[in-house]
C-alpha cells in the first residue's frame, strides 16, 4: 500500500529471550519529516507559499495525506478548491519530503485561522463543548439516516483492515485506516505511522477520487477514536467509525451530537456501540 | 494516578457478541481541550500572555503536562525557568482546561522559533537528518554511557507500567509512561489518551521534582517508540527508552545519534534491542 519509496527499512538488532540472544534482520516502519506549503495568488496577483504543517509520516500516498491534511484543516472543502500538488522542485538533493498545494484561482487560505489553530479568546472558555461547537462553526451538520451495516460484519472489519496492510506485517508498527462499503469490500486503505496521518491518507484518497462526502461508507481505525479522528470522520460525511480500540468521552461526545454511529473494542467476535445503533443491522 | 477530576466517565454501552445485544456500564477514559499559554515581563517590564497550544488530554496532572511540554519545546531548560503554574482564573465557569505558565524573570519565549516549529527555509531540506540536526542544534549531548539495566528486568518493565495505570484498567483506553530505577522501581508513571502526553506528563513531574537529568531512569512507554518519544527523552537525558511495541527509523536514528539505548517490542518474556546494546547486562 506504500508508494514507489517503500515504507519499511531493515537493520540488524538483536533478539532477546531469556538467556538467549540472537542477532537478526528486523524491517522498521519508515518515519520521516513531511513539510506541507500551501501557494495561492495573493492580492494584487503575486504569488504567495506559506509553509503550513510539518508532520512525522510514512512516505508514500504522500498527495493522498495533503489533500487529507488540508481538507480535515478545512483549508479546502472540495477537490476543485486544489489547483495542483507537486514535490518542490530543489536542487540537487530532491528528498520528496516537501510537498506543495496550490489551491484554484480565487482561494486563499485563512492564514490567522490557520495560526490560531483553535486557540480561544475568551478567558477561559476553552473546554469538550467548545471543540464541539467548533466543529459545528465549520458547517458540519447531523449525518443523514439510512446507511447500515450488518452487525455480523462489523468484528471483521478490522481484520480485513489488517490484511490489506502491507508494511505492518513485516514491521509491526504501522498504523491503518480504511473506507469499507456496507458489503465489507475495502474502498481504499492506507497505513502510516502516526493514526492521524493514515486518516488523512484514506479521506484524503477520497477527495481526490471525488468520493466525499462518503455517505455510504464505514471508517474501520486500528487504534483508538480520539476526538480528532471522529472529527475527521465527520468533516468527511462518513457516517461510521469502527476503532479497535476504545474511544474517549470527547469522542462519543462528537460522534453523537453528529448523528454518527461509533464502535469501539471490535475484536474477537464482538464490539461495543457507543451511539447511533440504528445504523447496525 | 488521575487527579481530583477523574479520568474516567461511566457512560451505557451496547455490547454485541454474535446475536447477543446487552445493554452494561462502560468506562470511558477522559479527552478534554489543554490551552497552555505563557506569561512573562516584555520589554519595559510590561505583562505579557500568549497561547501556545492547545492539546487534547486526560485532566488530571496537567501541571506535570504543561510543565513536560514546555521543556521539549525548549520554552524552559529547568526547573528554575518556571516561576509559577495557575489555572486560568475565569469567570462563573472554571473548567481548569486553561493552565498559565509563569516564566522565571528575564525569561521570554522565543515566539518565532515556537511559530516557525520546525519548519525549514531552505528550499527542499527537510528530511530526517534535519530533524535530527534540529535536535543537536537545541544543545542535547550524546548520552553518558555507566547506567545499565539487568536483561532479564527489561520484559517485565511494561507489566510493572500497567499495574501502576490506575485509570486504564477501567477504561482500556490510556497510554502510560513512567520512569523506573535500575533496580525496576517505579520512580512516576503517568496516563493519558495521548502517548506524548503521558510522555510530557512523567518527564514534566520529574522536571518539577529537579530530577532532571533522569542519567539513572529507564523511560517505559505502553505504545510505539517514534522521533518525538525518542526526541522527548533524549532532551530529558534519558539514557534508556523501552516500549512495548516498534520503533520506527527516525526513532532508531536519533536513540543511535545521541548514544540512547532503544528496546522495543518488550512484552512475552523477550525484547529487541535497535542501539546502545552496552547498558543491557
Amino acid at each position: 500500500m506504500i508508494g514507489p519509496r517503500g515504507g519499511a527499512r531493515t537493520i540488524t538488532v538483536t533478539r532477546r529471550r531469556g538467556a538467549d540472544a540472537t542477532r537478526a534482520r528486523d524491517a522498521l516502519a519508515v518515519e520521516e519529516p513531511l513539510e506541507i506549503r500551501i501557494a495561492w495568488k495573493g492580492a494584487g496577483g503575486s504569488s504567495r507559499v506559506e509553509p503550513l504543517a510539518v508532520t512525522m509520516r510514512t512516505p508514500g500516498h504522500d498527495f493522498d495525506l495533503v489533500a487529507g491534511f488540508l481538507f480535515a484543516e478545512g483549508v479546502i472543502e472540495q477537490f476543485g478548491h486544489l489547483a495542483e500538488m507537486t514535490y518542490c522542485r530543489g536542487g540537487a538533493e530532491q528528498e520528496y519530503n516537501v510537498v506543495e498545494a496550490r489551491l484554484a484561482p480565487g482561494r486563499a487560505p485563512d492564514l490567522d485561522r490557520l495560526k490560531r489553530n483553535f486557540y480561544t479568546t475568551s478567558s477561559c472558555g476553552v473546554c469538550g463543548k467548545t471543540s464541539l461547537d467548533a466543529v459545528a462553526a465549520r458547517g458540519c451538520r447531523v449525518l443523514p439516516a439510512g446507511f447500515r451495516v450488518d452487525a455480523g460484519l462489523l468484528p471483521e472489519l478490522p481484520e480485513r483492515l489488517r490484511t490489506a496492510q502491507a508494511v505492518f506485517a513485516r514491521t509491526g508498527g504501522l498504523h491503518a485506516a480504511g473506507l469499507f462499503g456496507a458489503d465489507g469490500e475495502p474502498k481504499g486503505v492506507r497505513e502510516d505511522v502516526g493514526r492521524h496521518n493514515a486518516v488523512d491518507k484514506t479521506l484524503g484518497r477520497a477527495l481526490l477520487d471525488g468520493a466525499l462526502p462518503a455517505s455510504e461508507s464505514v471508517l474501520v481505525v486500528s487504534g483508538r477514536a480520539s476526538f480528532e479522528l471522529v472529527q475527521k470522520a465527520v468533516v468527511a460525511g462518513v457516517p461510521m467509525l469502527v476503532a479497535v480500540g476504545a474511544p474517549s468521552t470527547l469522542a462519543v461526545d462528537l460522534a453523537s451530537r453528529f448523528g454518527q454511529t461509533l464502535v469501539g473494542f471490535a475484536r474477537n467476535g464482538g464490539f461495543n456501540i457507543y451511539c447511533g445503533e440504528e445504523r447496525v443491522g
